[in-house]
């Protein structure tokens, strides 16, 4: 094939890879048990964040998730029982990220855990992702003890089933409009989604109480949905995932479609090259921590799914929107203005859908490009919560995802399409 | 007295009556009948917005709702005796705002109807605000009919009861903070209060569950809440008349307590003359109808005392914190940033309490300086809706409150303290 034929494939695919992105319409749509919800699920595999990982080389806080994991599916009796099945592979460990899941932090989910559901209702692709807990839990922060039991028993055994029901009696909560309100809102939709949390609880609220639920199961959902911190983020990212879903393994396509650590290495995965993931060494984020006690050194390098949302064009990439966030980690408005505007360069086109009102009603880059990202040298930012080596999350930040999974995956691409 | 002294002492005055207005903190502590909640009030009142005005004079739109009052309360048993009785001047009508209570568009309160209860904990001094009624209502836009009635009856009846109740349970729900929250979420508190009616929903939704009231009662409350169009801005209202309540009367101080239109006249009054009255004619807004069916020509000049947000450094003052705002009606978000950067001139301090992303976190002017007014010949910008010459609202937009009234008061300050 010509070179010119190349690029125009090339273009044409972005075009509609980018086309896709901008023309979906997600909505919360339900929320179900993993083994009912995510196809590929089943009782022996417990899901993680970022690129495949061996056991031996996983980072000590995910390890304890597994483990966390094992027992809430009473898949071993004792922890020790559980450590040695991990420990021998008799539990198939996978990236969440390879079922569509989004797993936030350490991103531990079993069969049992329920995950929101998002569908992209114009390709009709799901995406998951676990209810957000709060400070302590499994499955972000890899916590399992008696109260984080309690707590899954409740969003399994009470929430769930009522929600659920709730969100198939109302048609869904349409998601695309509630981030479209919230970057109106001064929500970047990665590290503060507070509008976006807002909006959801004045849409689930009247349904909610239409639905005639008995008292005390209507006052438990009230406390978790109004509650719980950043309760919206879980839904953003299984959104940012049902569209991700829509344009995985379009050929020429260079759009990146996954971007996701596992506190060892940074993966990213491409449209064209489809399931294959390349990989770095994960760099650790800049930012501030919640309190002086803590530095670099008590924090692991980027674990995490949620980047889900900046490969959306959200988040590190939507930063205008949310000066709060920069000005949080000693950066003015002006930064966060600047940081939206650098990642233009690396992005196929501007998302209409979430104008920023700080930047004329522009909004924000959209389609993350291997291609221009070799072109110029501009590597993606990423917003994102700083974990402890100890499990909680003990700062916020970003860092920007190294060059060399860009190269790989560029590498890979050319190979497929024989361009070297 | 010498002129240095004179100096020192409007100095000091503007001094103390900035820091009552920062250091302010307001709640939304009840919703009662206004006869009950407000000093003053008694059954053959009806209040208005803006300055006293006779029966003669007053807007066609104000004098139905007038009557609408009239017939609200039985004071009249049908609309010909209560025309008459209007004409007779048997029923005495007077300014909201003479009462602390804000007027909102034609600014209807009778005895019955409830308002909503806002108090500066810091003062104990409190403000009064009809519940916005949405599109159609009596206290607005001086609306009577079958349906506005009913809905009477149900604030009346179920609403302010339950609300008021509680209201007294859970100790009041903190305004300060409500728009603290919202001027980083761009709103304006004027015409633009969407993150703020948000807030107030999460913030009243678990009490309201926990309060036990029956099912239907439930309903109805959270319907009234969440579904009335910028049902907040009774509370922002009504919270920022109870500051201003705080700021009457005190001696030298030149900074403005009160700022509303009839239709006819404008009006403002100061803190150092107390509850007189300066006025000039009103103007029209310029801004955006909401149809293009619509112009200047169907609209009635300023009406309402809504920019009682002005008056308290919000509003056309706090522009650059809502940018969509000022885009509506064809600005750019550069504009919205000099509006609030040109009410400065004109202002004594800047509002730490709400700090605009936009502005690197600076806060809102502060505090209106007839004097400084008179020194800089800039005029105050106020938001506002536009009101049709048959009721409702047609636009809105933002005038500046002409010079005349700031000269007026500037000269009988200066009578009093014999500057002259």
């Amino acid at each position: 094939m010509t070179e010119i034929k190349i690029k125009e494939r090339i273009e044409e695919a972005n075009r509609k890879t980018l086309d896709r992105m901008l023309s979906a319409e997600t909505a919360w749509v339900g929320i179900k048990p993993a083994i009912e919800a995510i196809p590929g699920m089943n009782r022996n595999v417990i899901l993680h964040a970022g690129p495949p990982i061996e056991w031996e080389r996983m980072c000590q806080v995910q390890k304890r998730g597994v483990i966390g994991g094992i027992l809430h599916e009473r898949l071993a009796a004792t922890e020790e029982d559980a450590w040695r099945l991990a420990e021998r592979g008799e539990i198939e460990v996978m990236p969440a990220l390879d079922l569509n899941t989004v797993g936030a932090g350490v991103g531990i989910v079993t069969a049992s855990m329920v995950v929101n559901i998002c569908q992209d209702g114009k390709t009709g692709q799901k995406g998951y992702c676990a209810p957000l807990e709060g400070r302590v839990g499994l499955s972000g922060w890899g916590v399992y003890n008696e109260t984080v039991e309690k707590r899954l028993q409740v969003l399994e055994k009470v929430f769930a089933p009522a929600l659920d029901y709730v969100l198939t009696e109302c048609g869904g909560i349409d998601t695309k409009s509630i981030i479209a309100r919230g970057t109106q809102m001064n929500d970047e939709s990665h590290t503060r989604q507070v509008a976006e949390g807002l909006i959801l609880v004045s849409e689930i609220v009247p349904p909610l109480i239409q639905a005639g639920l008995d008292r005390e199961t209507l006052i438990t959902c009230l406390d978790i949905i109004i509650k719980t911190e950043r309760f919206f983020h879980s839904m953003g990212m299984a959104s940012a995932m049902s569209i991700l879903h829509g344009i995985q393994g379009l050929e020429y396509s260079t759009i990146v479609t996954a971007m996701a650590g596992n506190g060892v290495e940074l993966g990213i995965k491409v449209s064209a090259t489809g399931d294959e993931w390349f990989t770095t060494t994960a760099p650790h984020l800049e930012g501030m921590y919640l309190s002086t006690k803590w530095s670099q050194k008590d924090a692991i390098p980027w674990l995490g799914d949620s980047c889900v949302m900046e490969t959306m064009g959200l988040g590190g990439l939507a930063a205008a929107a949310a000066p709060v966030v920069i000005q949080l980690r000693g950066g003015t408005f002006q930064d966060a203005i600047q940081q939206t505007e650098e990642m233009r360069a690396i992005c196929l086109g501007e998302n209409h859908n979430f104008p920023i009102p700080s930047l004329e009603f522009k909004g924000p880059p959209i389609g993350i490009d291997i291609k221009k990202i070799l072109e110029t040298g501009v590597t993606p930012v990423s917003h994102g919560g700083i974990i402890s080596k100890e499990g909680g999350q003990i700062g916020a930040g970003s860092a920007r995802f190294p060059m060399e999974c860009f190269q790989k995956a560029f590498y890979t691409f050319a190979e497929k399409y024989q361009l070297l």
